[in-house]
C-alpha cells in the first residue's frame, strides 16, 4: 500500500488525554484501512515519526485528517510548515484535509451526545 | 427557566475558529433549549459573562459541556477552578459535565466524518 492516512490529534503530556483520543480514533483506524494515529507535539508517535515509518515502508502518499474541531494557529502555520517540510525531506506528497469539525456531520452528532448527556444526568 | 446549559469551547483569538465552533454548535443550540455557547479563553462571551447573564435572569443552577474532544489541563483543573470561583462569586450550583470526546457516538461520527471526507477526495 503507498498510500496512508494519518489521524492527527495535537497531543498533550496528560497520558488520559491520549487515551481518550485513541479510544476516539478507534472505530476509524478499524474502519479505514493503513490508517493512523499521530501526535503534533507532546506525545508520541509524532507525525515525523509516522511519516518517516511510513517512508521506509514504501509509503509515497499520505493523508493528515487533523482530529480538531476547528483550525487555529496550528492548523493554519504550524503543521503546514512541519507537512511542507516532511514533503522536502522525503520526497512525498501530503494532503492536509480539513477538520473533522469542518464537517456538518460532527455538528449533528455533538447535538446527540449533548442530548443523550442531559438526559442520562436527569436520570 | 432556572438551569440553563453551556456549551463550552475552547476560544481563540482566530475569528474563523470561532465561527466553525458556532457552526459545529447550532444543531445542539436549536435541539436543547436555554443552551448557549461561551469561550474558556480569548473569544467572546467568556464563562464568566455568560454566568453573570443568567444569574441577573435569575438562573440557579448551569450545566456545562465542554466542547472538548478530551479533558487535559483545561478540563482537569483550569476549568474546575473557574467554576469553584463562580459557583462561590454569584451563590450558584453549576455542574461540570464530561467532555463530548469521551461518548463513545463522538468516535463513531468522527468515523463517518472520515471515511466521508476520504470518498470526497477520491473524486
Amino acid at each position: 500500500m503507498n498510500h496512508r492516512i494519518i489521524l492527527l490529534a495535537h497531543g498533550s503530556s496528560d497520558k488520559r488525554w491520549c487515551e481518550t483520543f485513541e479510544g476516539l480514533a478507534a472505530p476509524t483506524l478499524s474502519a479505514v484501512p493503513h490508517s493512523q494515529v499521530a501526535y503534533m507535539e507532546l506525545a508520541e508517535p509524532s507525525l515525523e515519526d509516522t511519516v518517516a515509518d511510513g517512508v521506509s515502508a514504501g509509503v509515497r502518499e499520505f493523508t493528515v485528517v487533523p482530529l480538531f474541531l476547528a483550525a487555529g494557529r496550528h492548523l493554519r502555520k504550524d503543521v503546514p510548515a512541519m507537512i511542507a517540510s516532511l514533503e522536502q525531506t522525503h520526497n512525498v506528497k501530503i494532503v492536509l484535509a480539513p477538520p473533522i469539525g469542518e464537517n456538518p456531520l460532527l455538528g449533528q452528532a455533538i447535538k446527540d451526545v449533548v442530548v443523550h448527556q442531559l438526559e442520562s444526568s436527569d436520570a
